[in-house]
């Protein structure tokens, strides 16, 4: 397996209408969740991945699984809860605005996960294991979590992969920045955006931010820029990579930054040079702002390439 | 005020489909909750009533707030709850069976009230005090809520109407029993089903069951019999009211009880027979039946003397 | 009570999809009038209020009573109208421009409203009557009804405020500007756009408006500029308001210019200097933009604040 | 021509939901109108027919005529009226039952029919003008024009049909019944429910009801049974043709008499055997039931064949 | 692998409405196709179980694809065809009858399978290859590729099981007569409906139906009898077991023969008794038939045994 | 007649949201064609036109011709074929940009046109055969069809207006180019684009496009421009049409083409000097963009003179 990666996927009801969901009749049902949006958008770019977490014994647990397997992605180790529920959110939207989201995860399923939910064996078999920061925000032994399989592995020579994917209204700020930069210097691939690396080390100059990784355990490091693009640094060199711009037909950004990873890894598992990796990371990035829906917008191989292909915009 | 209620009220998604939810693409929102379904019933029938509860500070419990106050409601007392959600509920629909419920309520706005949240100069201004067995299943707060509701209306000569709606998904059915038999034996109007009546008594005889009641502080017990309608009794008489027959007819069973209870204070309060009584609980239970929804189905006054008229059946 | 208000409001059919109407297949229910817009605005904001209009004996009538209760307006005084219809109208909509309107409210039940539907008792109660230009369009007795309302207020030292809201289709250019500018010159309050007080007055300079009604019994004048915000002069002081820059955001128009009212009244109640009573209404009416539907978008107080904090700019 | 017919076709508005219209929140567009109905299911069955009416000048009008010309009926004498609406009603449905209708017909542009719209030279070309009893109730104008109808035709020697069509929600019994009797007396072709009969003329005698307009104009009469069939007499016999059993599959019986009328017309058209002519007017009856909406449901002629073949059942 | 088995399966639009297609306005997506939904209702039994077919390179066979991989069936052998389409069909649908069907399917992707797609490797993996009759149908190479599956089967000593299928929509009776029976007769479990058994074999006794297959290489035979269940018969005995009463609930057959042989050969997988067998092929099979759709009411294990627990019925 | 078409049109389903149709629930039906296009455009400016084509004997037979017929469009002569499906696509739609396009058209009803299906004597009465390039991509017989009633109408002096069209997913660019040459060097009216000249005559000069045309047969040759407008050229002038800026506006492209040979035709017929005819191509076509459908959008007569009226841009 290429890359394997746990944590909370919910129901997601989308407002037929704009406006105030008291005045909305209608609600679409989707699928929502950092770490599936990523592997479903691996699979798609032909590479082999696997997803887990805690779901409950269902209808709702059956959707979950069931869509994230749809899109190719082992869901074999999901845990299956006969006593929790789980996580729904209901969006809000108003006109081309990030929406407000209604959380009902809670005490959810996925935010019992806890080290014994963990097969090593399976987590063996990948070559990256890709974490997020919003696990370790969701229960005490969702924290847990995640530091036991950061130390299977460590010992297994796994990388880490790791998105800081800052929620302050999850964990108090402290607290996060404390666990986040505890988790991101473990790592061997860290990717905060410019604003979470602020919020966590206090630089705003990227370089700086990258190097101060990159002395921990990072072997790379990915900012980043919004709509500019993103900035990529290992140990030889730094490479800026324009941004695809597609201010005018932006449906919805939610999934983008795990879109952004998604390419981030499928390029570095190809071995690509930086360049190349930051225009992977990128276009997945973009195109899952075209749709609205967290994980819809995700391209195949082909659709990537032709979007690529078409939009360059790489400087050094 | 004539009747005054509490108690947790949801926002309900039905499916736009039958068939496991999974499947289901489109959810219309609804309102649902025992009390306010009295509420909303009693306020039609042209009784002065109020209603409370805790919600969100979001627009889900501007829903539940505005969609009991548009049915005439007093919902001057509801608390908001800046840190809790609204409780929410799905429905998973078979053919003509009842639907499957999915309840997202735990920790809920309305499971944190507590006897801090009674306003007892409002309480003492309604003539009945209607309360039903969900609120003290809820919590401990909540059932302390309803002890001290008690205790204020006994002090204020206020009656205490009591329906037991026995729900086993809440509590364990032992706890359930002690509790439920204890506030039914403090009730002046007493509502349980003959099957409810047997959990909580260990008694199948209307007739027992009724006695039972009446040998503690009920004035009046009235026993739903299902299609069957009523028995109604109290310390002079005991009458059987027929129901009325809708079963070709019967879209959605849920809020049928509350529609009896709704009926039966409406008549007792216009100090009608106890027949008369019966009619109009049967009438409104019945009509509740004849729409999909919990509380869209309950009659206007004169839709319900039509009703009734048409279709009398009476019998001592 | 703060504010009252009365006049016609309709149940509004929006089309499901843009493009003439004979290729719409299906049609969203809603509630429209330019009265209870202003009412419900201004419960949002925590103001009392009440309206009051004559709407048919079913379902459509109910719905609007229900619909503007729910939002927390005391409607006690509705007249139900067994003989009449609630009218209604249907929407056309294309890209960005105003929708078509096709009414069917001709000899509805508002438009048969009398001096004998006033309850002087009840008009008494509040400190500012607000009317509109569009109930004297309706019907002779509606006019009269107007004008008899008025006199209720003067006689009782209530504060009379008038939004002229111009409609041509309802009556000839020159009954309507008789009669408006007649009911302008008795008000104390007057809310024109600067393109109405054109038609009105034949005047085009903001300040030489203001003036002409503040020569009459007028004791402020809000003149609406559109996208540029408002003119506010007393009679000290001239203040021009800037306006929220939402150009980009807008999804329908209908219902701004009673949000700027009902934002008027709301700053003008709690008696702050003119710039900030400008800000409110500038802030509702260009909320009101944000989502689709008449009333939909106007804000809670705590929202109108967040908007105007973010987005300032004031000059005299 | 065939058939030639006239009178009011409406805009129906059907809700997506069951239950009191005011919980329903999106409405379906369609049509409806007995005398377009029938003409409709004429032209399905492969005869030549013309409808005309008065619509408004708007997409309501052109929605109107286009449906109407769609299923192949000659339109090219519709009337447009630049100042007045085309009615329009609403549905609300509760199971099984019929549903309520809200009109919104009043001064609707068909009401104002008269004498000038009818196009003499066009009335000459039919074989029959068939009419309706809803016509002469919606005006003095429409009645004035039904009776100059009735005169073109006898003068031409053209067979005037009639369906009483008795809608007691637009005019007094007694004023309908009165010029029902008098038209029905002038007609060629008679085919009211046994119910009207006893209306109009207090015989429930299914011959004496025949007799009575045969010793009139009526050269043969159809007298409709509901589920049992009909009763078809001439000046030579009288046949009972037994009705289709499709209570278990009705969906609506909106449009169920119309397309009796169409079926008879086709087959007297077709100068078959009475027992023939009952069984097309009861078949394209049952088979309007079957599908919601009003006309809908009406056969091809192969799937009339088809359904008659299926179920026959006559007797003399 | 437990079964493996291959067809073509279509994209389903179902319509929104009931009656002429014509006028329906909305349709819905969904998923078809006999072996699919054989492969989806094992899997949700528990068994390992394998589909594949030829699809498109579109969204319409990724679709087909994800959504049988959804139900935790392997997909791993699907070929995806660059130049056909994907076979989909649309329901039209009439009261309680069964929905007329209209396919685009002709020249399909499905429709080109031809032998050179098997992968033998992967076939000699299952225990069981299931076939239906519709593939013969479908075209000179499908047929071919059925032909060349039974062969590597057999030569592998994997179970054939055979439902018959007869669709004379798509070949002529004689041919289908054919080649089924010859099929049938190389198969070890023949699952015809005993109206399939009179076709093919000219017998209507259900012995002599099993007994000629059981003469042939049939082990066993199960022949469905609708409503009344099943007889199956090995070599040692004969069972009719009872169908489950649910007439009153059915949304919809499609899919009730397709869920019996999948409910037949999860029981025949665990070694069951043939009254067991039965139960469970005819649990399956009635479930199916309470949710519209033709794959979406199939039972999870937990639910097959509660609803054969709670309506047995079996008789030797 | 003024106009005669003929040529396939599709039922058309269109997804209800944005992105991967797989995603997509729900699709609404309507109705596309080049030459049903034309036809619906011009009878809408009151110029009598008719259209046919062959058609499935089924629903989506029917909803073509009375689709077509409903907006006044003469069908008399359609053909209908009991053998063969009607055409159908799908729409899948991202953020402004053209739709991706499925077709089930491949052997349908229409592409099996021959010029048996022609009928001289119909032919001969209209002024203008207009002809597009798509028909003769769909099969031979449809090519014979073309040049077949080309010779019809060049035989009765009838004009003969072609569209190229070029569709190349239909058929190789050689073919295409070698086919619609040969067309447009004998049509009266050519219409190309000035990218499909480019294509079919390797000329980029509008004036050289169309002085090969006029060199030819054409006695007018216009040239779409996109949004800068057009180029008109006859035998005298050549006028160069500013096209009306709708950019911000656009919903839908599709149609717009067809929309501009509706308009061309139409100004045609009424002998109008070359810039109005311009005039009434441009605003026809632009407002085609305005509306989403393919046929949805065209104007009346009225409404397109309110459009041109309003924002005329015309030079020499």
């Amino acid at each position: 397996m290429d890359v394997l990666t746990f944590g909370e996927s919910m129901v997601v009801f989308s407002p037929n209408n704009n406006g105030p969901i008291r005045h909305v009749h209608t609600f679409t049902k989707s699928l929502g969740g950092a770490e599936s949006n990523v592997a479903t958008a691996i699979a798609k770019l032909n590479h082999s991945v696997g997803w887990f977490s805690k779901v409950s014994d269902d209808e709702f647990g059956r959707f979950v699984i069931n869509a994230i397997k749809a899109e190719g992605v082992d869901t074999s180790r999901v845990v299956v809860d006969k006593n929790r529920n789980t996580g729904i959110l209901f969006k809000e939207r108003y006109q081309r605005s990030n929406p407000n989201v209604y959380y009902y995860r809670k005490d959810s399923a996925a935010s019992s996960l806890s080290p014994e939910d963990l097969d090593e064996g399976y987590i063996k078999q990948t070559k990256i294991l890709h974490l997020t920061g919003i696990t370790p925000a969701l229960s005490e032994s969702c924290r847990k979590t995640v530091y036991r399989a950061i130390e299977i592995a460590k010992e297994n020579n796994i990388l880490v992969s790791f998105d800081p994917n800052i929620r302050l209204k999850l964990w108090p700020v402290e607290e996060a920045k404390k666990v986040l930069v505890d988790i991101a210097c473990r790592a061997d691939i860290v990717m905060p955006g410019l604003d979470e690396a602020e919020i966590l080390l206090g630089l705003t100059d990227k370089d700086e931010v990258a190097d101060y990784f990159l002395s921990k355990e990072a072997k790379i490091v990915a900012i980043k820029l919004g709509a500019e693009g993103c900035y990529i640094k290992d140990r030889k060199e730094g490479v800026k990579v324009h941004g695809y711009n597609v201010s005018d037909l932006i449906q919805d950004t939610a999934g983008a930054g795990d879109g952004f990873a998604a390419g981030f890894l499928a390029g570095y598992l190809e071995k690509l040079p930086l360049n190349e990796i930051g225009q992977y990371a990128n276009g997945v990035g973009a195109m899952a702002t075209l749709v609205q829906g967290d994980m819809e917008g995700y391209p195949y191989f082909d659709q990537l390439m032709e979007f690529i292909g078409k939009k360059q915009g790489i400087e050094r």
